[in-house]
């Protein structure tokens, strides 16, 4: 495997691309690939068999693409998948989950963390199970919110709406008096600061994609398949499994930088 | 084709259960088989191209199933596929758009109709076209409402945060003065008494379930292809392609009578 190798990303649609703007922010040398299944969008609500076998075809047709390793940005398919895609994959596999937990343990200091994510992360107990593993004392209050996600793709990002819906999801959380709160899902970056606002100073809000970022870059270290300084900065290809269009649109609030075009492939 | 063939009714998820009920009200002695693709729903923000393929693929195996009709009950689904459908399949296939359409239009009595919808289906135009077919002058206010979905479906359907949502999004077609508003999604119809109370008197609410089943009758008729009442209420099937324990629990909300068993298929 070469140093030269893109990186692979995916996520179930498009909040994948707040990994892909921490990596590039902390990896600009590496050159990304990234796929977003839109057609399948979103794996919350869907099974773990379901998910597994989507996150599987999608790391097969990374793997034919030369990656180096593979970036699982989404929380659900994380959750539901990952130890599968650990076990078959021939290159490195990391996901959201663990980089989380641990920088959420760090904030805690002991105290309750709250978890919020989509309904499937949440069921599979993924958070729980990574918190306890590093400190099997600390209590864990997770929480689904499946509104967020369609609220984040209308852009209310701060709207009277979801200010009344992030009350309804954290209020309890905040009475039991967590000390950090994690953003279980990729989409919930773009929320942080109208969160932030209501979870106040004594909460920390532990932001996954960062997180993983530096897990990424420990990881490419560890193999010594770091990308070198270039001239030219590296060029980024972004797929996704339908409405490229809708993609491009929305995808931009997500990356934080202009994307200039997205590819069609079909999976399954 | 016999009379005692069952109808075959497809859905991206749950919402057509609505048009389930409607059916079971209106033709107690027919017998349905009903798919729901919960393992690619969303069908709303889906591309045309994808839409279809998903719906041809749930039709042939309706096909196969031996159904003498088949109902589309998903609105973007009608939108994108049914002329393709109608054209390739070898039983009668109808969607809810149409009938939908023709009730806005006597409702609202030469006044402006509003529709509302997934992003799939306000884009596609298609309630637009269908009531244009039938009356060239009236005025189409159409609006797509993606919260809806969501919101029904984490069963707020009497929430403050719902009723916020809805102003939003309906307040500027009042301010228009619509006098028909269609419902073009299935799982608006449980939103029905909080849209009601929004919308005033003057304007009446259309639920396309309703008027598919007075369609899909009159197609039986038409085709001499009505069931006949026996001793013994009809078998009906319901079929999820994911989560068939989701869909059960969640089922008996739209379909109000109790689901016993889902069965699990894959396609695609």
């Amino acid at each position: 495997m070469s140093p030269d190798a893109p990186i692979g990303v995916f996520d179930s649609g498009i909040g994948g691309l707040t990994v892909v703007r921490a990596l590039l922010h902390r990896l600009p040398h590496e050159r990304i690939v990234y796929v977003g299944d839109t057609a399948r969008v979103p794996y919350g609500p869907k099974s773990p068999d379901t998910v597994r076998r989507y996150a599987n075809e999608i790391t097969h047709w990374l793997v034919e693409q030369g990656v180096k390793t593979i970036v699982v940005a989404c929380n659900t398919a994380t959750a539901h998948a990952l130890p599968t895609l650990q076990r078959e994959c021939p290159v490195p596999v990391l996901g959201v989950v663990a980089p989380g937990a641990r920088a959420a343990v760090r904030a805690a200091q002991g105290g309750p963390i709250g978890v919020i994510g989509t309904v499937g992360t949440i069921d599979s107990g993924a958070y729980e199970r990574a918190i306890h593993a590093i400190d099997p004392d600390i209590t864990v209050l997770a929480r689904a919110c499946p509104l967020f996600v369609p609220l984040v793709e209308e852009g209310w990002l701060d709207h009277a709406v979801t200010r009344a819906v992030a009350h309804e999801y954290l209020d309890p959380l905040l009475a039991d008096g967590i000390r950090a709160l994690v953003l279980g899902c990729t989409h919930y970056p773009l929320l942080a600061p109208l969160l932030a606002e209501l979870a106040g100073e004594r909460v920390t809000l532990i932001d996954s994609a960062d997180q993983t970022a530096a897990a990424t870059a420990q990881i490419l270290r560890e193999h010594s398949l770091e990308a070198e300084a270039r001239a030219t900065p590296p060029r980024h290809r972004f797929v996704a499994s339908d409405a490229p269009d809708r993609f491009l649109a929305l995808g931009q609030r997500f990356l934080g930088t202009t994307l200039d075009h997205v590819d069609h492939v079909t999976f399954g």
